[in-house]
């Protein structure tokens, strides 16, 4: 388990790009849009994890609802993990919550699931598989 | 530069490295007081990046405090680099702002210094280099 990427809400892309390039020293490498999520998301390397700009991609999105609840900030903390049905398996087994029954696709050619985050300490907790 | 570890304020240490050994599926490598900080932190590997569990060590600690307002969750995302002076140097000519003029002792043996987040949309980033 690492830490695969931190996400980030910000109210736009465009100007947290700017601010981003600025403080990491270095450009993004991609932006994508997930569509499923209402998300358009820029991704940064950053030695052997990635920070995950997240803009709202319309008003019913989860980044809108956290931007007006939270304001600009850390939304996420992404665990990279080698198979991901095992670690659902072992978090279930040790009394986690999760937010659905199943992974789902996500962005950067991943398969994600989200952890409730009433069982973390309230921070929202993903766990991430490269697809296959 | 590369994350080096991600913050969290949690109100109990003791229930929290209950809950992150379970989430992360190992035991802390160590617990730390930095007097100065007001904090009591709990390491644990993970990757190449760690995670710090805070608890406040006083009614004063920055952490209360945040817990007062914010509750549980990430506090801070630590960007580990080679030369803080010249990374300070680097963001400061490119316009962020810093909550001290100078680095000073954090804990696992690092100079520290942290960015206002008012530069940085709204998160805590602290810059810390190993201790010479």
């Amino acid at each position: 388990m690492k830490i695969e990427h931190l996400g980030i809400a910000v109210k736009s892309l465009q100007k947290s790009d700017e601010l981003f390039a600025k403080l990491l020293g270095k450009e993004n490498y991609k932006q994508e849009s997930v569509e499923r999520e209402g998300v358009t998301t820029s991704f940064y390397e950053l030695g052997d994890s990635k920070i995950e700009l997240l803009e709202a991609a319309n008003p019913e999105s989860p980044i809108a609802k956290f931007l007006d609840k939270r304001g600009e900030g850390i939304h996420h903390v992404a665990f990279g993990v080698e198979n991901i049905g095992a670690e659902i398996e072992r978090l279930k087994a040790a009394g986690f919550q999760f937010l659905s029954e199943e992974p789902k696709d996500g962005a950067d050619n991943k398969l994600i699931i989200f952890l409730h985050p009433k069982s973390t300490n309230g921070i929202l907790v993903e766990l991430c598989q490269e697809k296959p």
